[in-house]
């Protein structure tokens, strides 16, 4: 394969119709954000979609671990760049660092795909395409994800039911829709004296139009444990950490 | 000024992880690029926020007339063109065409922007800026936007209270969160048959965070009006056209 697609890179401009009320990317967008590079970076590598499709596989997200220290402001230009640190016959490990318009890195962040037969809905082989992939040593200075649990009783349990706009186009509930009522469990004061500074979720059991969900929260101001749930089964597991706005703003 | 910014084009990808469940760019989406390319335009031509700021003024979305003959699919290029079409003392109209990836047209908008005082919020005189502004008699092909109205009695109310996503960087609702919610009064379904073939919005009063508003409809399954009302108050006025997607699929 051609040596220049071991890193690949993506620009963008972040405009005001895209920002939360602090002002920055929003956490959905810079997730969403995570999957597009992760996706165009496999097409250009001929280990997308298409390729995984001719078997009747699919890729699925596993788990997104991101670290910010700054998140992309207002009208400012910031870029992703992604390579894969590994890659086994189970699951392809892939980082992607953020940078801000001067080209300094604000962020990290580690993505975990698998692959499934979209028929049986088990697990597929990777070994196929492991050939095909390129390592790169690129560091990735943020640790992998903690197993995460919420243990005990949740401090806070709410139910939601997905609507048409969650729906994304394999017809599951959109990866960052989860981010989005995740954090809607909050208000927009308490983010103004905070920032997700850590942010890990994993995608465990896929969830579907007009399902009804527990919400469940356990936590303090610094670290929450998050599960949502469908009939007793997990459909994904998420734990954020807070920073103090004044301790990360220059 | 710069007569080349007469008419502003700007070009996009729709990404997997930004379709609805029609594997479509979602009409949220495509209201957040109207409003993107209008800021873009503006700014490129030196009447954006940042100009009329230094009168302690702020542009302010009015109202969004669109009119889709199919929307730009997964994984397509597609283009948008903007231009003023006139502007007076209070407010301005703009249209943008929308082409697919071969350059065809495949929709068109109206927008008009209005001038607010940021102190006083009552509208602000726009002339000091109409010597500055090129017009283009580039034809936009649509109706203007009809008078909005929901009459009689509503068929269905629902509730509805704004959370931190909703919230934009003026701390105002999200001009693309009404259309998102609005929308999630239909199911998956309703829109594998239709397609929204023409939408009209109008923003009449802010609504904030933690609002709690109802959202009242009325129609049949061609036509809906919508009326989102808060405390008595019209925040926004709403009416959307279903076309059966077996008239509009070639």
């Amino acid at each position: 394969m051609n040596g220049n697609l071991r890193e690949f890179t993506l620009e963008y401009h972040l405009t005001a119709a895209e920002c939360n009320a602090q002002r920055e990317i929003s956490l959905p967008l810079m997730v969403q954000r995570l999957i597009d590079i992760a996706t165009a970076h496999a097409d250009a590598c001929n280990i997308g979609y298409q390729r995984l499709i001719a078997d009747g596989n699919s890729w699925v997200l596993s788990r997104i671990t991101l670290e910010m220290k700054r998140y992309p402001a207002i009208n400012e230009n910031y870029s992703l760049t992604t390579w894969v640190e590994s890659i086994n016959r189970h699951f392809s490990e892939r980082n992607v660092e953020i940078r801000n318009g001067q080209g300094e890195p604000i962020g990290y962040a580690r993505l975990v795909w698998m692959a499934i037969n979209i028929k049986s809905r088990r697990p597929a082989d990777l070994s196929p395409i492991i050939p095909e992939i390129e390592i790169s040593d690129r560091p990735c200075p943020i640790a992998k994800q903690s197993r995460l649990s919420l243990a005990g009783i949740p401090d806070i349990t709410t139910i939601y039911q997905f609507k048409f706009s969650d729906i994304d186009f394999n017809r599951h509930v959109n990866s960052t829709r989860y981010v989005q009522f995740i954090l809607d469990r909050w208000s927009v004061s308490f983010f103004d004296m905070r920032m997700v500074s850590r942010f890990e979720i994993a995608y465990m059991s896929e969830a579907h139009y007009n399902d009804v969900v527990d919400v469940r929260l356990k936590g303090d101001e610094s670290n929450q444990d998050i599960e949502i749930v469908r009939d007793g089964t997990v459909c994904t597991r998420a734990r954020m950490h807070f920073a103090p706005r004044s301790a990360v703003t220059p």
